[in-house]
């Protein structure tokens, strides 16, 4: 049975949460990377994302200029490099050097990949949406790529306080 | 290193991907849920989640006639009645009844909770939004819910087909 409780509290049993990572180009040619929690496909076809990013993100302000960026789903062994770009902010720190992400050349946009992901999917963006206090970005893909471990799984949020980890299903049946 | 891939290829490395239920009052006064993938938080404050929610489905119809629905996360016990209600369409069928679900009154919203969800968010429809190919609908949690076994954990699809399964972090430090 359900108890009433407040909004905040029941928001905490969301848990496990998915986590990406989003690069984009600096003016300088290097790189900003950051860990976004709140997202979702928008769109099947074509496939667009949905990215909630904080007004005052430098993410935010390259994805404005740049009009595109890689979204990544990091493997689970990347728990301290996302924790690294997920905490600090980009303006005047290079996080790829800082974090140690490998990033590799994109196909069609100048953002990088994210070497070590278990995929990637270069991205225009398509729009700008703000329902609340927050701006969603929708980003159209154009271009994926995976990495070529074909079991390698991705890294989720399991706690609040940034606690992440990887994730393996319950085995109820034999047909998973 | 990531090698090139087609888009399709690539976004089946995602799993596990959150799920929830969405409930909606019928005309009849009965309550029709569907299940939602593309899922996400979509504002802070106030608390704002983004669903899409197909053309054709019924929930849709509901949603822009009663302007309210619940969004559940359901437990990780429910696959069985997630893939009933999932997989029907819900026009003259009771998907309560034949799912077994267990509903109980909300408190601000006339559409009902899942009784053995993990939480439930009572939403108003604040917007509909349509990037691509799909509606997404903004829903304002106005209440909130949570199960009273507090180590009730949520549902995840864990591979295509629908199949789904709770998960478990993989424990790697002492602090989770």
């Amino acid at each position: 049975m359900q108890k009433k409780t407040n909004i905040p509290k029941a928001l905490k049993r969301k848990y496990p949460e998915q986590i990406v990572l989003v690069a984009t180009k600096k003016p300088d040619g290097g790189a900003n990377v950051m860990a976004v929690g709140w997202v979702a496909i928008a769109s099947e076809d074509p496939l667009m994302f949905m990215l909630g990013i904080d007004d005052g993100a430098y993410t935010y302000e390259l994805i404005k200029k740049n009009k595109e960026f890689v979204i990544a789903f990091p493997n689970e062994n990347m728990a301290r490099e996302v924790l690294f770009v997920g905490t600090k902010h980009g303006r005047g720190r290079d996080k790829i050097a800082g974090s140690g992400l490998r990033v590799q050349p994109a196909d069609k946009v100048k953002a990088p990949l994210l070497a070590d992901a278990v995929a990637n999917f270069e991205c225009k963006l398509a729009d700008i949406y703000r329902p609340g206090d927050c701006p969603l970005i929708i980003g159209q893909v154009i271009a994926a790529s995976e990495n070529a471990k074909a079991d390698l799984k991705r890294l989720y949020t399991v706690a609040a306080g940034y606690k992440m980890a990887g994730v393996r299903p319950l085995l109820a049946g034999k047909d998973l």
